[in-house]
């Protein structure tokens, strides 16, 4: 079967010769994209049941990786701004050019983003930015899964967080009318330095009234904590509390600066925290998450690349090396994180914080699921697969990626890939000649 | 042409189409292996003089990357013992399988290890470890360029130090018996904590005779600090240099916890110094080299990977990405170690360290190419291509490998991969089965 037949294919899969968990078996998708068989023999159990299949040549099969924090869109700034210290990156870079933002860039950015996610094999994204439903659109195309929020920043004016509730309701509207069962939306308070506690009880009260999820910014610098120390009289994560923000339905991304009280409330709530190493690194937070801390909690906590104007990638399998090395350096100590915690929060604790229902590869749960060869140097020797996929293979040892049952990579081909890059690099580029004109 | 007669393929070559330094040009390798034309034009100039070309594409073409620090053989480890303290992990697990190793072993290991670095776009790499002459056989076979060096350990005894310094000379003289210019000897001192202050003499002054590199680890642990300041007086650097061992000659890997005095004896001895931050994160050093007091000293800062058991990859551009946001986060500065300076270190500096000649797209030097195609995520958009191979780009971004005029890898393809890949496979699987007998 050429490429492009089974990129455009639908209809039950079968995924014969891989390693599930270690054990070589297969993997029998039903029509509906849910996983309806796995594990050893399930091939000849189905034979007859799936018009297609994969050989997968004794490749790893697992499931499809989470990104919990990104903008996605932002891949249209990748490389425009680096290596400036974040005020100055934000106000003479990055917010003069997102001033000339178009629903058209996000589109074009998303797209971009989502075939980047494809082939590095995450299958489901947590996004905050703007002209959202541009970005539903792109999503809905390429394929994978999002929860995408409108970023909400209504910088303590009162008029403006009336704008910002309107938008945020007509997201929501708009994607629960698509009726695609891959794209949900989420309230998105941006963090507690650009909306004001009305706004964020506003944004708490009605994720739980749409019963949808929270996705903010949390902790993610010291001047972060300080302000709201002096601002309201406590660190952040009680403020947010006492807004109600903090659900086991909420992702609260970055988390570098939580002392241990705070990390026991994650818990205690049930917060989803999201990593984000790379991010935190690259503009110097100066203090890593602390994993130990939120995983003593029972805190879920997950992975996210944030966007590419601050990784400057979407590369899930690049990022869990990064936690796990980050975790290690800085809290100084080699078993702090180890592959196997390292590797579920790239993709199973992600999953179970934007409540996908995948994460796993069991009968009942939607195929996403992506193949990854052992017939290269990063799976040579196969020691151990779990170190080899955390410490040293990549996004591009990623060769097959399949969302909620549909092939979106195969040999690392993708459908029109030629043209995304060719339309978003076109739209980067006029993005930055209006924002100079 | 097919893929396998251009990796077979020995002469003049010309390669269309590519951006070098940032401007569309062509690069001409004359039959000796050497850059003779490069810049716009020069395929009109020369096209009756290569058998062979390369149509670029338009991908970015720059310098070999250049792995200052590895041992190359511990491809075999790769993921065989991991998150572990460092004692423990060095007692327990690398050291009781290490005593199993062969000269056979080494020669697989190495030759996957050279596969890897084909295949992420190194093409010279400085090496540490046991049996290297099966090591410098794997590199001749390989086609890229290497400096190799026994690690010296004397542990203080006279009669081993007889023996490492006799193996040190056996070495020395087989490669240069080899007359192969791609592969060069270096002594190699393992460590002020394993080498006595005669063997480390013995080692420089050896070196100066033979008028070759000095290969050393310095500085890798707070440990190895406080020991030597016990043991000798004074901290590591000064014991070195009253041995001799600083010379410009020199590469120093880890260097972590220099002080800032140390960092101006290393510019003041032109030292070599090989930053490893996958490697230190990993097994938590919990300090990240000094890079901008090195820089103020004027010392040369280069990059390695360390040896796949404690990082566990090759892929230089994941090491300089790494070296970047390590350098940001942990000297709390985002502005530390831009992408320019990352790249160099990453490549030129190396080359610098190592005397090849290349680390430069420019007449005269050694044709050591490498080959990035714009046409994907991780260059797309192309706001700043050095940002995107710093920030974005992985070892997978690289198409095509050239070391000293041969085509390495063409479109990712590598000569008799799948045979590499098994047979360092099976010996990695015996070795294991040896310790454990």
């Amino acid at each position: 079967m050429e490429h492009n037949d089974l990129l455009n294919y639908s209809g039950a899969l079968l995924i014969r010769d891989v390693l599930v968990n270690g054990e070589k078996g297969d993997i029998f998708i039903d029509e509906t994209g849910t996983i309806a068989g796995c594990g050893e023999g399930i091939a000849g159990i189905h034979r007859g049941e799936a018009e297609v299949s994969i050989n997968g040549k004794g490749s790893i099969a697992m499931p499809g990786l989470v990104n919990t924090h990104t903008h996605a869109a932002m891949t249209l700034l990748r490389g425009y701004a680096d290596d400036m210290v974040l005020q100055d990156w934000l106000t003479q870079k990055i917010w003069p050019l997102e001033a000339h933002l178009r629903g058209g860039d996000v589109y074009w950015g998303t797209k971009l983003a989502c075939l980047e996610m494809i082939k590095s094999g995450t299958t489901t994204f947590n996004d905050m930015y703007f002209f959202m439903e541009d970005a539903a659109r792109a999503v809905d195309e390429a394929g994978i899964r999002a929860v995408l929020s409108h970023g909400f920043i209504d910088l303590n004016l009162p008029e403006k967080r009336e704008t910002e509730c309107r938008a945020t309701e007509k997201l929501v509207k708009t994607i629960k009318s698509m009726g695609n069962r891959r794209i949900r939306a989420a309230v998105g308070p941006h963090a507690i330095y650009t909306v004001s506690p009305e706004g964020l009880k506003w944004c708490a009260e009605y994720a739980a009234s749409e019963n949808i999820g929270i996705h903010i910014h949390l902790s993610e610098t010291e001047k972060e904590v300080q302000d709201c120390i002096s601002q309201y009289g406590k660190r952040p994560s009680y403020h947010l509390d006492e807004c109600g923000i903090l659900t086991p339905s909420t992702v609260a991304a970055h988390c570098c600066w939580l002392d241990e009280d705070e990390c026991a409330l994650m818990g205690k709530r049930n917060v989803n925290i999201s990593h984000n190493p790379s991010s935190n690194m690259k503009l110097a937070t100066h203090r890593a998450m602390p994993y130990h801390w939120l995983k003593s909690a029972g805190a879920n906590v997950c992975l996210g690349t944030d966007g590419c104007a601050s990784n400057n990638s979407l590369d899930m399998l690049e990022e869990v090396k990064t936690a796990a090395l980050l975790q290690k350096f800085f809290w100084n100590d080699p078993t702090v994180l180890p592959a196997p915690e390292a590797l579920a929060m790239a993709g199973t604790n992600g999953a179970q914080a934007l409540m996908t229902g995948a994460g796993t590869l069991t009968v009942g749960a939607p195929a996403d699921i992506i193949l990854i060869s052992t017939q290269t140097a990063c799976n040579t020797p196969l020691h151990n697969q779990t170190s080899n996929l955390v410490y040293a293979c990549c996004g591009a040892s990623v060769n097959t990626t399949i969302c909620n049952g549909h092939v979106l990579m195969h040999e690392r081909h993708v459908l029109n890939e030629e043209d995304i890059l060719r339309s978003s690099a076109e739209a980067a580029i006029q993005l930055v000649r209006r924002s100079q004109s």
